[in-house]
């Protein structure tokens, strides 16, 4: 498989960046790339350094998927075996030797304040499985060849996420104050010198109506979320793509506007192709219905002739997925699959099995989705300058050869 | 805490062996007492070297329990968490490089035969939450200690599998022989030489109706089943004790009898305290209805004045948890807690949460459980030789002082 040099949206942020700091820059840039480079030869970066190896696809020091091979039947994503995406490296491993002094910061409520985690989690508990997926999973398979990681499946997982719900702290001080249209989050990361934070600072908005099942949250699948996806402290807005889900929070305010910081107003943006980024196009935010097939999916694609349970995943963003059809000839005749395994809720996915007989031969295996609002994955993906948001279900088919 | 070595049942059963046979166990009790005593040096014993050693209590090399402050609110418990408690010790790794060989003798269908793991994975898939905990789990707290590891809440997990449901295996072959009732296990544990191989053999029989939800699983937890558990392949009988999840199953009967080995005829089984094991006992089977509280729990019983989040675990073994009551004065009153989180369906463990408003004082936690069919966790354990089946809710209490 071929590998590919990052091209991050933190990248592009910077080469945009203002003039007068380049020098911050160039620096901050040379440990980005010498960390990248360096990856070709170690198998993984230190700060994933327990993440499994045989698992995932590593990209570069910040971009790891996980391989399509490597996903299970078990509903959740092992946490070594999840997708890295940051877009600036993860803090220093200092801030989560002491997890519960973490800070954070209420803005735009009755009574503004600053609470530590360990405050946070006397307030309440939530607990819910979501999908977490990077906006660009699936870029791989644009023939324009968006910048970016060329994802295919596996930027992508089903997480169980532990923390207090954001609707119970805004009411615990007193309410979001009126007019507040949005949730603007605030990343922790460190931010280079010498240059405007707000154009390279991970702050992002999203409606104010996702209160109603966003989290604080400091565990994933059973432990103290790992520096690498977030913690001591992460905003989990279930349905919403990645780029939402606020790593090291330290600051989650109520506001009339979306927060004015370049990746929101001009990053992870619906842009035509060829066109330029600007504020008013559509956001990354809300997910589209999709799934697609793990298994029978190899390397060489030789499957073996007979009985084969054809699986994989399905999610709907904001909505439950309700059904999936498979098609074992590219899409001109489909099967309705069966669901397995417990049902996690409508922001997890659901993992289906359609069991074939197959004799000697090539096939296509395609799946496509349908939701509760009655959205169904589409055939074709909406191109876009940056790659984003691929749900097409004729892109996520591949063809085995079976003998 | 107090450190024991371990009594194994592995080391009742040699103890009680032909006398022919001395030489062969000596040699094979020296190298279990060897790895147990070195373990005290050793965090983690090699073969679960990737175990997260924080999060553990190590009473032996084959004993290992998950430490009841690290049990998260995210419902599945993360592999390297689980306790592991191993009959004998796990087979050579060699099994698992090549998971897909391995092979399985069905028997007591109309047409018996082998399987490989690979023809298996053909067959069907289903996957299933279920709790695993071991017979023995909360023998600590029984006065009479009892021989063997005294867990006290640690020896017990919520965990996925993915497997093929056994009633599908034996459809495909036929169906089931009439007159049998039981399905019979064997694990494919290494055995020492020169001793019966009965007296020692992990074989377990549990009635023909478990056949409706068992699983011969190949995954947990999203990953293939560690040596260490089981893998390649484990029989699942949800709902049941530990030791009748077989490990490294290596042939699955239908019988008409159950399996005469010692674990099975003179091992788990719930004999009255100061009495002789003896078949006409009950056997550890269906687990009960148990619940009991993670949080707050710390090694000194401090914890701060002010709104706490009193959360633990609750299961019912062949039925669902119903509803969890928790008092804070050692039983006087109880408040209903609600539950948080996913449903896993009915043989998962559910987590449950009740907010109260500490001062400073000294309480006395406890959690009490219903079942969907009636069944209320009682205040005191069933008093049994072996210290089995323990789901006193007083026993699981625990004091903490607020200040």
């Amino acid at each position: 498989m071929k590998k590919f040099h990052n091209q991050t949206r933190r990248n592009l942020l910077i080469s945009s960046a203002s003039s007068i700091a380049i020098a911050g820059i160039a620096s901050f840039q040379k440990t980005v790339f010498a960390q990248a480079a360096s990856d070709v030869i170690k198998p993984l970066p230190s700060y994933v350094a327990w993440k499994d190896p045989k698992s995932v696809i590593i990209h570069s020091s910040t971009t790891i998927e996980t391989k399509r091979s490597a996903f299970g039947t078990s509903v959740i994503t092992p946490t070594e075996q999840l997708y890295i995406r940051n877009n600036l490296p993860a803090p220093n491993p200092s801030i989560v030797a002491n997890r519960d002094a973490w800070e954070i910061s209420i803005q735009g409520v009755k009574e503004p304040r600053v609470f530590t985690l360990a405050e946070l989690k006397s307030l309440g508990l939530e607990t819910t499985a979501a999908v977490l997926q990077c906006s660009g999973n699936g870029r791989g398979y644009f023939p324009s060849k968006p910048s970016g990681t060329p994802w295919t499946v596996g930027a992508a997982g089903c997480v169980v996420w532990s923390g207090v719900p954001v609707r119970q702290v805004a009411q615990t001080l007193g309410g979001v104050l009126p007019s507040m249209k949005f949730i603007t989050g605030t990343g922790g990361e460190k931010l280079p010198d010498g240059i405007d934070p707000k154009s390279i600072i991970v702050e992002r908005s999203v409606p104010l109506a996702a209160m109603q099942d966003a989290l604080l949250a400091w565990e994933m699948n059973g432990v103290p979320i790992p520096l690498a996806h977030g913690g001591p402290l992460r905003l989990i807005v279930p349905g919403y793509a990645g780029v939402n889900n606020i790593k090291y929070i330290k600051e989650l305010t109520f506001s009339a506007q979306e927060s004015d910081a370049k990746i929101m107003s001009h990053g992870y943006r619906m842009t035509p192709l060829g066109g330029k980024t600007d504020p008013s196009q559509p956001s990354v935010q809300e997910m589209n219905i999709k799934s697609w097939i793990n298994s029978p999916f190899t390397d060489n694609g030789q499957v073996k002739p007979g009985k084969v349970q054809i699986q994989g995943v399905a999610f709907g963003g904001l909505h439950a997925v309700k059904g999936v059809e498979v098609s074992i000839n590219g899409g001109k005749t489909w099967e309705q699959a069966r669901f397995v395994g417990p049902d996690l809720g409508k922001y997890a996915w659901r993992q289906f099995v359609l069991e074939v007989l197959l004799g000697s031969g090539s096939y296509t295996l395609a799946s496509r989705a349908t939701d509760t609002s009655g959205k169904i994955q589409p055939e074709t993906r909406g191109e876009n300058q940056s790659g984003y948001n691929n749900n097409s279900w004729a892109d996520h088919s591949f063809n085995i050869i079976v003998a």
